[in-house]
C-alpha cells in the first residue's frame, strides 16, 4: 500500500496556510515520522519557495520512511518536453518520484487548456516517457477524473492507458472537485475497466465523504491513496491522512504504517498545525482534542464501569487521552470524575461537590468554560474542600497605557500595585501589547519573594470573543497555557474587558504554577 | 423519507454548546425553515431547560414543515412504566412524537445498566406500549446498535423486534461510538434481516464518515435519518444535517426537503452557529465559507472561462457563493478576478496589478490577510489604481487607559488627537474595553464632521493569535466587521499590539464607510 502525503502541494492550497522552505522541511519530518511513503514537496519551477525546499532538502532533510516527490504539469501544448523549462525544474528537483498532473476531462482539454484530445495524450505521453527514461517513478493526477469519466469515459480511459503505456508507475484519480459519494467512487473502479494495481486514489471533502471515498477506492483494491494532514487542502480541504490511515489500520486491520507510527499521531497532527498556523481543530475524528471526550452526564457514570464500552478504539493507539469535560450537562458525574482525574476526591465529600457544581453552573452562564482550564477548575475544587491554594499576592490595583504616540511609536506600560507576604510593592514594566506589559509588571512585583517565577513561561495565549453579544462590548475569554519547562497548565479568564479577563487568567496561572513548584519559596 | 434532527438534544452535547429555552426556540424555527420533518427538543424531566422549552414551545413555537419529538428513556428496571416520573415527564411534553433511547449492547444492559436482557426487553415493550397506547409516534433510538449487533446479534435483534412489537413506527441503529463505516453499514444492515422500511439511522464521526455512512444506510433503503445541524454533536460530532441533505438531493436525486428550502442552508447553518455559539467551520461542505472558495492561480485562471467546470455544484443552490481568494499563491490572475469582483479594473492596468500583488505578498510575510476582508482590499487596490480613497481624518497620537481601581472597579479610557478637515480635535471617551473606548474617542471626535457615523455599527470583531510565536508577544491579526444598516464590510488589521491592530482595523472601517456613505459628507 503506497500512502503519498500532499500536505505541502495540495494543503498549501488551504485558505490561510503560507509555507516557507523552513516549514516544509518541519513538515517533512513530521510526516515521515508518521511513517507515510511519500512526501509530495511541492512545485518546483512554479513557487520559488518550492525550489527552494527541494534544493535545501537534498542537505537538511533525512528521511527515514519516506521518498520525496515533485509535482508539476505535463508539458505544455506547444513545446516538447525536453524544451519544456517547467519540465526541467522538476529533473532540478533531483527526487525519485515526480508525480504530474494532467486532464482527464474532455471538457477541460478544450476550455481550460484549450488543445485538442490527441495533443493532450501526447503531452502525457511525451512527459511521462522522458521523466521515466531520465530514471524517476512517476505518477500520474488525473485532474476531474470523475466528472471525465461520466462526460466522456472513453476519453478518461485513453488519458490512462496513455499514462500506463509511458511507463507511469501508478494512475491516480482525482475527484478535484470533490462531489462524489463512495458508492460512486467503487461503480467508478468497477466500469473503468483498468488493473486497479495501477490505480490511485485523491479525494477532495466537498460531500463531507473524502476519508469514505478514499476507504472505498483502498477496498475496491486500490493500493496508493493520496491525503494531506488534517484534511487541509482547497475549500472543504483534502482526505484527511490521519482519519484514513487510522480507518485502515483499526478498522480494515491493514497495517499501512510502520510499526509504531500510528501513536505519533495526535503529536504530528497538532505539529503540523502549529506550523501551518491553523488552530487545531478539537473535533477531528482520531486526532482532535475533543475526540475521545464525553460530556453527557448519563455516560459520564457509566465510564466509571468500563471505558472501553465509550471509545470505538483505545485513545493511546492514536497517541490520544480520553476527557471527561465539566460542564453543566455533565452534572455532579462527570464533575467528580474530572476531580478523580486531577487526584481530587469529591466523592467523600458530596456538599463540596454540589458547591462546586453550583459554581460551575453560575460561571458558565456568565462566559467561564473549564472545558479545557484544568488548572482554574483545580484552584477552584480546591478552595471548596477547604484546601484553598495560598493566593501568592493580593492585587491593590493596577493601570495600563498604550499610546500611539506622535512619530508612531506604539508603547505599552503596565503598573501594578500589590501586597506580597505583608510588603506593599509597586511594580512598572513595558511590553509589547497591554497584557504582555502586564505579565511583565506582575513578575517584576514578584520575583523578589518568588524566584521560581523566571522559570515560568507563557506558552499560548488565547482570546476568544464570545459570539452573541454585539461588536466591542462582547465578553471575552481568555485562556492562558504557562509552563515550567517540566509540565504545563491552563487557566482562564472572563470579562468584557480583555486585559482583566487576562489578568484573572495570569492570576490563577500563577497561583497554580508556584503552588506545585518545586523550589520551596 | 424522515428527516430527523437531534440538534437541540444531541447536538448540545458538543463541548462549549450550552443551550438556553430561548435559544432553543430560535433553533427550531430555524431548522423548521429549512424544511426537516423532526426536530428533537431535548429531554423533558431530566433537564430543566428542556422542560421549560417543550412548555413555551406549545404557545410560542409555530412551525411549517416538523412536528417536535420529546426524547427520553425506557422506563427505569425497577418501575411500571407508568409510575417512572420521567416517563411522565415524556408525556408533559406533549408531542406528537416521543423517541425512546434503549440498549441494544448486551454488555451496557449487564455493565451499565446492570439488569438482564429479559428485563431490558420487557421496558422496551411497556414504554413503547404505554407512549403509544397514549397516542404518541415512537421512535426507539437503539444505543450502541452495531458494536452490539457484533457482539450478540441476536441479542440485539431481540430489542428491534421488542420495540416494533410494541408499537414502535421506527427503530433507530445508532453508532453511538461512532466507529463505523459505510461498507460496514451496508453489511450490517444485509445481515440483520429486519424490514429495512421500518428502520432509522443515527451516526456519530468518530472515523470522519458519519455523512457517508448515513448516506450508506439511505442507499440500504433505510427510510429514516437522525443529524444535527453543522454535524454539532459529543466528540467529532455527528452526521452533518446540510451535508447529508444536500448529498440526497444534489447527488441521489432525492428530494428530501419541500421545495425552496434547500437554498436556505448557509443562512440557517450559520444562525445555529451564532445561536450555539460556536464559530462557523469555514471548511464545511456545502455551507463553509471556503466551500466554494477558490486560491489556486492556475485554476483562478480558467475559473474565469467556466466557472461551472470548477464546483461539484452551483454554490447558489445551497445559497453559497463562489469566492476567489487574494493569496499570493493565487498570483495575478486571482487578485485580477477578485478586484473584478469588487467592480475595479486592473486588467487594464498591468503595473497596478503588479504593485497590489507585491505589496499582498509583502502583507502577508507580515501576518495579514486579506482573504476575509475585501474592504481594506479594495482600499488598498484603489489606492495603487490612483483612486486613493479619501482619509476621513490623521491621526496624530492616541493613549489608551486600562485601570483595575482599588475597590475592584475596570474602567476603560482612551484619548484620541486628530485632524479632521483643518480642525484639530482632542476627544476622550470611555469603553468597557480598550478597544471600545478607542472606538467611541473616535466617533466622539469625528461625528460633528460625519454625522453619518452615528448610523455605523460594529457587528463582530474577531482577535486571533497568529501561532509560531509565543504568548502574549505573538502577532495579533484583528478583524472587524461594521455595518450601516443596509450593508457589511470587513477589514483587518495586524500588530504585535491588540490596540494598535484594532485602531488599524477601525480606520480602515470608517474610510471605507464614509466613502461609501449615501449622506453627503
Amino acid at each position: 500500500m503506497q500512502v503519498y502525503d500532499t500536505t505541502l502541494r495540495d494543503g498549501g492550497q488551504r485558505e490561510g496556510i503560507t509555507y516557507s522552505a523552513v516549514d516544509k522541511l518541519a513538515v517533512a519530518k513530521l510526516l515521515d515520522e508518521f511513517g507515510v511513503g511519500f512526501i509530495e514537496g511541492g512545485w518546483p519551477g512554479a513557487l520559488p519557495t518550492d525550489t527552494e525546499f527541494f534544493r535545501r532538502a537534498r542537505n537538511e532533510l533525512t528521511l527515514k520512511h519516506a521518498v520525496l516527490a515533485a509535482f508539476g504539469s505535463t508539458r505544455k501544448a506547444s513545446l516538447r518536453a525536453d524544451a519544456d523549462p517547467q519540465v526541467k525544474a522538476l529533473l532540478d528537483a533531483e527526487t525519485p518520484v515526480v508525480t504530474l498532473v494532467a486532464k482527464s476531462d474532455l471538457r477541460h482539454v478544450e476550455k481550460a487548456l484549450r488543445t485538442t484530445a490527441a495533443e493532450n495524450l501526447a503531452m502525457v505521453h511525451d512527459t511521462v516517457s522522458l521523466l521515466v527514461a531520465e530514471g524517476r517513478r512517476v505518477f500520474v493526477d488525473c485532474e476531474h477524473f470523475f466528472d471525465g469519466f461520466r462526460f466522456d469515459p472513453e476519453f478518461t480511459r485513453s488519458v490512462v492507458r496513455a499514462a500506463l503505456e509511458a511507463g507511469a508507475e501508478k494512475v491516480v484519480m482525482c475527484d478535484t472537485n470533490g462531489g462524489m459519494l463512495p458508492s460512486m467512487i467503487t461503480r467508478a473502479i468497477g466500469e473503468l475497466g483498468i488493473d486497479v494495481d495501477s490505480l490511485g486514489i485523491h479525494c477532495q471533502n466537498d460531500t463531507s465523504c473524502a476519508v469514505a471515498n478514499t476507504i472505498a477506492a483502498v477496498e475496491a483494491g486500490v493500493p496508493h491513496f493520496q491525503c494531506t494532514a488534517n484534511g487541509y487542502g482547497e475549500r472543504p480541504g483534502n482526505a484527511d491522512l490521519f482519519a484514513v490511515v487510522a480507518n485502515l489500520q483499526l478498522k480494515l486491520g491493514m497495517p499501512v504504517l510502520p510499526e509504531g507510527c500510528l501513536e505519533q499521531m495526535v503529536r504530528v497532527s497538532h505539529a503540523i498545525a502549529e506550523i501551518a498556523n491553523i488552530a487545531p481543530d478539537t473535533h477531528q475524528a482520531y486526532a482532535g482534542s475533543s475526540a475521545f471526550a464525553h460530556k453527557a452526564g448519563l455516560h459520564a457514570s457509566a465510564i466509571k464501569v468500563d471505558p472501553l464500552l465509550y471509545n470505538h478504539v483505545d485513545p493511546s493507539v492514536v497517541g490520544n487521552d480520553m476527557r471527561i469535560l465539566v460542564t453543566e450537562m455533565a452534572g455532579r458525574a462527570s464533575i467528580e470524575l474530572k476531580s478523580r482525574e486531577l487526584g481530587l476526591d469529591l466523592a467523600g465529600h458530596p456538599e463540596a461537590l454540589s458547591r462546586v457544581t453550583d459554581r460551575v453552573k453560575h460561571l458558565e452562564t456568565r462566559g467561564w468554560s473549564f472545558e479545557a482550564a484544568d488548572a482554574s477548575f483545580e484552584l477552584m475544587v480546591r478552595a471548596e474542600l477547604d484546601q484553598a491554594t495560598a493566593r501568592p499576592f493580593g492585587l491593590e490595583s493596577y493601570r495600563v497605557l498604550v499610546e500611539h504616540r506622535e512619530d508612531g511609536a506604539v508603547v505599552s506600560e503596565a503598573t501594578v500595585k500589590v501586597r506580597v507576604r505583608g510588603e506593599r510593592v509597586i511594580a512598572t514594566a513595558e511590553g509589547n501589547g497591554p497584557v504582555n506589559a502586564l505579565d511583565e509588571a506582575l513578575r517584576v512585583a514578584l520575583t523578589k519573594h518568588y524566584p521560581e517565577l523566571k522559570g515560568f513561561e507563557l506558552n499560548d495565549y488565547k482570546v476568544r470573543i464570545l459570539e452573541g453579544s454585539h461588536g466591542t462590548d462582547a465578553v471575552t475569554r481568555v485562556l492562558v497555557e504557562t509552563s515550567d519547562g517540566d509540565r504545563s497548565w491552563t487557566t482562564v479568564g472572563v470579562h468584557e474587558n480583555v486585559v482583566e479577563a487576562s489578568w484573572h487568567a495570569l492570576v490563577d496561572a500563577l497561583t497554580y504554577g508556584l503552588a506545585r513548584s518545586p523550589v520551596p519559596s
